[in-house]
C-alpha cells in the first residue's frame, strides 16, 4: 500500500460541505489502487482570521508544505469583505500560493454533453467546449513591488501597484503551457498586451523563444482584449491558453461560465517540485453556505486533479472522473446544474451517488 | 448656421472606408439643424508610420486639439505589428489619448431586436441588453511610470508596467459615470480588484465617497473576474459601468462581442473641456481592407455620438441614430451582421442606404 499525505483546507462558506464530499470519494477511488492517505484538517481564510487572527496561519503553512497535496475548498465572506489587506482571506489564499511556490494554475472548462443547456451559449457555440487555462500564478501584479498607497507631488492620494516578469517566471510557466498542450492537441495560444505593455511584450518575447523547443506545438499570440471576446464569439477555437496571473484571472472566470455549470469546475496549481494545491473554481457562496445545496463535484474533480497532478496516479484520478460522469448520466443534478427531467438533490446526497459509481 | 471644425483620422485598413461614409451621414444629418461642418483630414496610425515615420505626427495632433471634434476610423495592421514600440500604430492613439487629455471612454454596448440572432449567447440571455461601460482613458497602467525592462539582481530579463490611480483621475472618471448612470436607469457598477490591489483599493474608496453626491444612482461594486463572468451569465443585470484602463480594455470588448454585432458599436472619449475623440470599437480589420466590405455603421454611430457628446447636437445625433434603424428594418445588411432574408450590401451601398433613411 502506499500512502499520502493530504492537507485539507476546508476555508469558509460550502468550503467544508464540499470538501466532505471530496474526502471521501479519494479515500474510495484511491483504495482500489492500494492506497490510503493521512489527512489533516488545517484553519485557512475567514476560519482561521476567526479563530488564530491571520488568514494563513503558520502551522497551516507548514503542514501544507510537508504534505503530499494541498486539498482546498474555499475562503471569503461577507463578514471579512472590509478587513484590511493582511486580514483578508484573500490574502491567506495569496500566501499560500506564495508559500507553497505554486507558480502554475490549470483551470480546465469543457462543455459536458449533459450540461450543455447549462450554457448561456447557444447550444451550436458551446457544444464540445474543451479548453485549458494555464495561469501565471505567484507573479505579475498579484505580487509585484513597489505597492501601497502614499501622495503625489500635487498631495493627492494614490494607490499603485508593479505588473512584473522576470524571464525566468516566464520560462517556466511556459514550458508548463506547452507541455499541457502537447497532451491535448498541440494548441497553445499566449495571451498578453504587448502592444502596450512592456511587462507583456517580455512576455510574448519569452514565450516565442521556448516554442523552438516544442516544435509539435502550435503557438499563436493573442492580445488580452481581443481573447476576452473570441472565449464569446468562439471558445472552441481554443485549446490550451497561457496567460499571466490578472489576464488569467479574468479570462479563466470567464472562460468557465461559458460552460455555464461553474460548480463543476477543479482548478490546480502546481509547483517544480513541493506539493500542490487543488480546489474549486467557485467561491465560497456565502449565501448557500450551511443549506445542502452546494455543487460538490468541483472539489471532486479538484480531488482527481490532486491525483492525476499531485501523485501520478491517473487510474485513481480517472475513477473519479468517470464516477461523476455516471453520477450526471443516472440524472442527478444540484441546483445549479438541475434541468428538468433530472433528479434535484443536495450536496451530501449527490456525495452518496458519486460513491456508488465509483 | 453653425460652424464646426472636425478632424477625421481615416487610418488605416478599413478606416478610409468607413470614415467616408460616416462624414457623409454626419454633414447630411446635421445641415437639416443648420449645421455646417469644416472637415480636415489628417495622418494617423499606420498610414502616418509610412509617411512620416510617426504614428502621431505633431500637425495631427495640433489640428486635433484646435478642432471641436475628431473622428477616427481605425489603426493598425499586421504590416506594422512587429515594429519597435514607439514606431506602433497604437502607441500613436495612446499619444492621442493622453495629447487630447480624453479620460473618459464611453464604450454602449446594446442588442438590437433586429440583431438579437447574431449574437453567440441564447436569444433570452441576449435580448435586450443594453449597458454602456465607462473606462477610464488616460491613467492606469498604460501610462503608469516607471515602466520598461532592465535585470533583476540575479542578472534575469524583466518587463515591468506600473498600474497606478491618484484620487483625482478616479474621481473624474466616477463624475463621469455617476452622471452617465442618472441618464440612464441609475445603476452604476464599479469594477475594481479591491482584494488583491492598492490602487483598486483607492479606487473603490473614492468611488463610494464620491456616490453621496449621487443619492439617486445605485451603486455596487464587483471584481473584475466575477464581472468577466457576469457578463457571460446575465448582462442584462448590468447598467453603466465604470471600471480602469486595462480592466475596462478587457470588458468593454467582451461586452460588446456579447452583443453579436461588433460593427454596430461607437465610442466616444471625452476630456473635461477640449475635443472629444469618437471612433468605432472594431479595429482595423486588415483583412477585408479596401474590398467595400466593412460595416460603417460603427463609424456613422461615432458621429451620432460625436454630435451628442461633443457637440451637443442632441436632435442631429438622434435623426442619425433612427436612420441606422430604418437602414436595418428595411433590410440591409454588411456581411458581419448578415442572417438570411436580409438584403446583402457592401460599405458603400450600405451609407447610400443611411442616407435615404435620414
Ligand atoms: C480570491 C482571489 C484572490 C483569487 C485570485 O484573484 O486569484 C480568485 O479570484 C481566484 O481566481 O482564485
Ligand atoms: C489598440 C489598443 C492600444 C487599444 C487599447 O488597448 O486601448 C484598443 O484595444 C482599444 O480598446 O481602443
Amino acid at each position: 500500500t502506499k500512502r499520502y499525505t493530504i492537507t485539507l483546507l476546508p476555508g469558509d462558506g460550502i468550503g467544508p460541505e464540499v470538501i466532505a464530499v471530496a474526502k471521501n470519494v479519494l479515500q474510495l477511488a484511491a483504495s482500489f489502487d492500494g492506497i490510503e492517505f493521512g489527512f489533516k484538517e488545517m484553519l485557512m481564510g475567514g476560519a482561521a482570521l476567526d479563530l488564530t487572527g491571520v488568514p494563513l496561519p503558520e502551522e497551516t503553512l507548514s503542514e501544507a508544505r510537508n504534505s503530499d497535496a494541498v486539498l482546498l475548498g474555499a475562503i471569503g465572506g461577507y463578514k471579512w469583505d472590509n478587513n484590511e489587506k493582511h486580514l483578508k482571506p484573500e490574502t491567506g489564499l495569496l500566501q499560500l500560493r506564495a508559500g507553497l511556490k505554486v507558480f502554475a494554475n490549470l483551470r480546465p472548462a469543457s462543455v459536458l454533453p449533459q450540461l450543455v443547456d447549462a450554457s448561456t451559449l447557444k447550444k451550436e457555440v458551446a457544444e464540445g467546449v474543451d479548453l485549458m487555462v494555464v495561469r501565471e500564478l505567484t507573479g505579475g501584479i498579484y505580487f509585484g513591488k513597489p505597492r501601497g498607497f502614499g501622495t503625489n507631488d500635487s498631495g493627492d492620494e494614490i494607490g499603485f501597484n508593479t505588473e512584473i516578469y522576470a524571464a525566468y517566471e516566464i520560462d517556466r510557466i511556459a514550458h508548463v503551457a506547452f507541455q499541457t498542450a502537447r497532451k491535448r492537441s498541440c494548441r497553445l495560444c499566449s495571451v498578453d498586451k504587448a502592444n502596450v505593455l512592456e511587462a507583456s511584450m517580455l512576455w510574448r518575447k519569452r514565450v516565442t523563444a521556448i516554442a523552438s523547443q516544442y516544435p509539435d506545438v502550435e503557438l499563436s499570440h493573442m492580445y488580452v482584449d481581443n481573447a476576452a471576446m473570441q472565449l464569446v464569439r468562439n471558445p472552441k477555437q481554443f485549446d490550451t491558453i497561457v496567460t499571466n496571473n490578472i489576464f488569467g484571472d479574468i479570462l479563466s472566470d470567464e472562460a468557465s461560465m461559458i460552460t455555464g455549470s461553474i460548480g463543476m469546475l477543479p482548478s490546480a496549481s502546481i509547483s517544480d517540485s513541493g506539493p500542490g494545491l487543488y480546489e474549486p473554481i467557485h467561491g465560497s457562496a456565502p449565501d448557500i453556505a450551511g443549506m445542502d445545496k452546494a455543487n460538490p463535484l468541483a472539489a471532486v474533480l479538484s480531488a482527481a486533479m490532486l491525483l492525476k497532478y499531485g501523485l501520478g496516479e491517473e487510474k485513481a484520478a480517472q475513477r473519479i472522473e468517470l464516477a461523476v460522469l455516471d453520477t450526471l448520466n443516472r440524472g442527478f443534478r444540484t441546483g445549479d446544474i438541475y434541468s428538468a427531467g433530472n433528479k434535484l438533490v443536495g450536496c451530501k446526497e449527490m456525495g452518496e451517488e458519486v460513491l456508488k459509481s465509483v
